[in-house]
């Protein structure tokens, strides 16, 4: 048994394939890629990893079915796909992900080639266990796979607390321990025992809080935005796939920005922290919904007339429109007086979660600092903006007035 | 300038008029007040007093203070008010508040005649500050009052962050020290600066999950129904009047009732936390309107109606009607876009956690273990429950089956 | 299976006899013991409990079990007289504890007669339980005993950390869940493993700090010394003996202080914090040896001479002559390659340790504040000090310039 | 002005020269540099990076320089110097820094250069600060030198507090806030005011816990070794110079590693943590003296006859010889009684540090994991061990029996 100090849930001991698997070159990449990407430029102490996390998320399984009183090889697998629920993760994590899946078709869930190509797959015969079902519960299938991904699975409660520790946002301070211990099954469910509802709404809570001021934190998706628009042109140039990028770990991925003429300016403002501007941004019901729907071409093609309009180079505006704001958690369940409830059904608190959450969803387009007025202007005509264009100044008055936000924690 | 040493905001500087406060009587009997009164005997850690939180009041208003720009003698003032604040708390602070207050016609900051008639008159005077002034910056009047007692004001900032420390409750782990730099005045209000709709709503959420989970514990509740029923006892005698209780601190209030005769039982109750169960709870909509809006007299004469079905004595018997649910941080102003909005009007969430907290509301019967089944049934054809006389004991399944909470924390 | 929230150890899973304990009076009745004693006084937010202490210890001691690999009624045994350690305690912990030794024989860990005097023996006997040996292991006998309440044991874990988060003073933050992994048997006695030499120490260190920080933190001392010394008074009236004094709580004393007639002042100084002032001190090596070594009689003789050649009252001089420093911690033992070593003997440290608590040792006069001048010098002929009569004020002057920590943290 | 959030201080204020300096390449550039080097692969979560530390540094200079009251300029410059002191770092901090001096003469901390030549030159310029005073503070020069990287400077208190959150070990979480409040300045020299040998005793035990812990862990000595090692082959190459080097990210070295084929091999051993096994070690007693002192060429020269005399490659064979013990906290000095004393004179905790520091010390042979054997008993030949030849595996075995924290903490 191999005992790892964590900085939030202290000792860790791993045993069993678990042992084996962290020896694996998939899962010690995993240490070198950051947690929240881009999201350091915004909060400088969030260097955290993948690796701990999993680790964390391994633990936290552990408990979690030692609590259920699952052993066995049931639980094998499920500490395994714990472990390695993150492995299919691009550097970055998440901000190169759609890209990625664009090219690739896979998400960052979709792993069955990596545990069996990879010498995870060798580990696993080893302990017989059937990479299949592995795959399967790290896509959140059956009641384990909730356990491991689900909407009150494991995953979710340690990067709440892991990332509230390091970015210093105490929002996602959730009670991780009672959650671990109150989870049960029932008909074929992950659920949270009697009792629990505000167990299962202070989950909700926590990430509805988290989201904006961390993971959509909009110098995070300036950033992200940015790191996309730069590993799409890596991806142009004869030299480096997609199958490539997935596989790649940070520091790959920022040597072959740094080294790539193309994409070698984007490397060094990055380095410099050097960002593009809001030039303008618009809410949810001001946006047209035919630009909430645009697709990636769609979008390239918009971004190209703006930067036509406004003079400046086609590669100094992103137009950034987020997706649809959904809420899935509101299908976690509860069980209330014997009975299985959703909590969307059951917590008055989900609608005016997933309306809060529309009310902070933000379309964005960004430049270089000083054709942001050009670039506004530009933006507003051809987006349709429902903004009067002499006021086009306001517009962005209101972004830098409204959104403290926008520079609270940030390094620079 | 002392220094003291504080577990939630590590260094506390104390200063002016505030320094020679801390040495008068009415401030250092805040030692000897539970913050928390009954709660103990849910969480057991929570043991703090109001003394260290009025000195944290203090601190975040000071910081508050220099944040915004305030100095001199309203500065004064409100550092004052901020550690007086609570002086005219009663034993076991709110536990015993509103009996206090039926007697007295005081709220615990009515402290008029505190600051005049004990020592603190004398500090006051010394430092040439108003006690009017600083009474009604105690209840709550104009932004300054605000600032100490408002629905974003430092007292709440505070007690969030201290009773999740000492409770180990997570929940109350707010940003305080954003929002107490993100405080500012418009147009004569207390409001959140630009950027602050999430920290507003933060405050609002960890409220929502404190309440049910520590301040409105079934079992917190229960021990103090029963402390104010041993109360009342006390009150009955010809020995002590409600003005003194008034000023007792907890030692004084257990001595008494530890002495007294009639309430000598309820004091060895208490301390062998040997408490009276729930009998039978009903939700807000299951609850006879005429039952949710009874008086006092009203409640003591169905209990003694109870009790006499159900031939146990009157004393046995306890019929808890919470008041009506209100979510006062709604009015909570934020700027946005240069405008003062209530939060509620621009919040989707106030009405999610309105609702909320009304599906929290259970009027309760509770009376002593072995009695619960007779006491439950005479409850529910005394009350009018909308229950099937047969169907009780499910009614009381119900109840333990659903409240984990119930037990949870339980120091039994 | 009960669990109890805790601010320390998150949740307490409390099982088998422990949880039947737990309902007794004597454990209790811990709720209402103070950990510290008057250390509130100086540290505002220490008001942590016997009882959340208690449960702490029971924890760690049941993790340790499991990390050893006990079970059984061997196991059960440790886990009731974890929980149960502290019974014996007297009202405010230590602070009377010498008095009620001096009058009873009785330390706080001599519990035999309340094992079976009290339902504690009940308890017991229904899980068949023999209250001889979990007394002796209260009393640190053997190695389970050892494991309880020796240098190595789950008590000095538990009070360093818990004190550290409720003083607010992290030095006592120790890595607990390594020191409960590591601990082992070897020849009988409780060792700490391979490769924990320095985790050895880092006990010890944390002692070394936390000691002069908070435990004789020199305002703590002189109340324990006023609070004494008033106790001694109240045994000198006819109504109340040592053995009641010490199965009292802390209410029932500070309501027989308040009501006694002789000890109605010092109940008004210690509610107003209103305490005495040190007259003069000295260092180890300054205090003649036939002081250091004076019994109980001869410093009441010495008290009552110095303060008639003062001229204030008897009852206004307070000699507090601290016991010989010692380092019990020093017989720890750890297993270095293969074979068991003391600690003393390994670690180059703990004879540092051991002289630097020599040098911070002091024997110190205190009195009412008017009153210093006077009984400084005083007691510098009556204890025969080595100063030059006409330099007490000197002496005087270097307490207050060279003990910042007498005012830090201080609560007035 | 800036704010940031730190997942250590909390909020962090950031102005006047400093707000500029954060702009520029060498001080974003820290954003990339880790924090303690490979010390990652035993602490996995320690993730943090220079460029938090940075503003940690800044954050505590400007608060000690607010409470012993300096401003102006003055304090510019010390605010500037606390947030450039580590500019000079080379890629993974110390872990090659003695490395890039043998080429270039130059330690982390002299930073002319880079103070003139950088654009960091032109915000100094612009704020009239002189490059050549704000090099000398960084090297701890005069009473504001030591206050930034002095014995009790800002930089040590930051990187306790701040290594213990991150690598989740508690050893180094002193009392930064009660240590900056309480530096002063007396006869030109930094000092700790009165009241104060504890706390500085706790900085030193704070360290002398922390090194062997965390520091010294044998695992990131081992990695460190091989780390070195293989930039040593890199400057043997033509194409890069400890210059540049000095003035990569870890990115870049990284890079480079992968990239450059006589590292490759190290590259991949290290992304798959797949570290070289001790095959001996020693005390500081039983390492004859020349080799305690030998040079670096003295000291290949040997690593190359190991390897022979085991038949494997010279590269797989590493020769650690950690520097003579030093405490240089002992020249700390402290107010006592109105006198400056050095805390070497008047703490008998020192020698006892001093001591066991020395008991710490360990000179290591290091191999590939399945040459330990032979290299084990080479390397006892070579450097005349004191055990006898057919004694080597014991001499392992102790290596393995007796170092838990070997493997403890570790991620493989």
């Amino acid at each position: 048994m191999t005992t790892i100090k964590d900085s939030v849930h202290d000792h860790i001991s791993v045993d069993g394939v678990a042992a084996d698997l962290l020896d694996t070159g998939p899962v010690q990449r995993l240490r070198r890629i950051a947690q929240l990407g881009t999201v350091k430029l915004v909060y400088p102490s969030a260097n955290h990893t993948r690796f701990e996390h999993s680790l964390g998320v391994y633990h936290l399984a552990d408990r979690a079915l030692d609590s259920i009183g699952i052993g066995g090889v049931e639980a094998e697998r499920v500490r395994a796909a714990a472990l390695l629920h993150d492995i299919g993760h691009a550097p970055f994590s998440h901000n190169v992900e759609e890209l990625v899946h664009r090219h690739t078709g896979l998400y960052h869930d979709d792993v069955s080639d990596l545990l069996v190509e990879t010498e995870v797959g060798d580990v696993l015969e080893a302990h017989d266990l059937d990479p299949e079902r592995i795959a399967g519960l790290i896509a959140g299938e059956g009641q384990y796979g909730q356990l491991v991904s689900g909407e009150l699975g494991v995953d979710r409660m340690d990067y709440l607390v892991r990332d509230a520790h390091h970015t210093g946002v105490p929002y996602g301070t959730i009670d991780h321990e009672r959650l671990v211990r109150e989870l049960t099954f029932a008909d074929g469910d992950l659920v949270l025992d009697e009792g629990n509802v505000q167990t299962a709404e202070s989950l909700l809570m926590a990430r509805a809080l988290m989201t904006p001021t961390v993971y959509a934190h909009p110098v995070a998706r300036i950033s992200k935005a940015m790191l996309r628009r730069a590993v799409e042109r890596l991806l142009a140039t004869p030299d480096i796939d997609a199958g490539q990028v997935r596989r790649m770990d940070d520091y790959d991925l920022v040597s072959a920005l740094r080294t790539e003429p193309a994409t070698a300016e984007f490397a060094a403002r990055y380095d410099r922290r050097d960002l593009f501007k809001r030039a303008v941004w618009a809410e949810y019901d001001d946006t047209p919904e035919a630009l909430r729907e645009a697709d990636h071409e769609a979008v390239r093609e918009l971004e190209a007339e703006i930067a036509e309009r406004a003079s400046v180079p086609a590669d100094e505006v992103v137009l950034d429109v987020p997706g649809e704001p959904s809420m899935t958690e509101s299908t976690s369940e509860v069980l209330v007086n014997g009975e299985i409830r959703r909590l969307g059904d059951h917590s008055p608190l989900v609608e005016g979660l997933r309306t809060a959450q529309k009310q902070q969803w933000r379309m964005g387009v960004y430049t270089v600092a000083d054709a942001t007025e050009r670039v506004g202007k530009a933006a507003v005509d051809v987006l349709g903006l429902d903004v009067d264009g002499t006021l086009v100044s306001d517009v962005r008055r209101r972004v830098n007035a409204s959104l403290d936000e926008f520079e609270a924690g940030a390094g620079r």
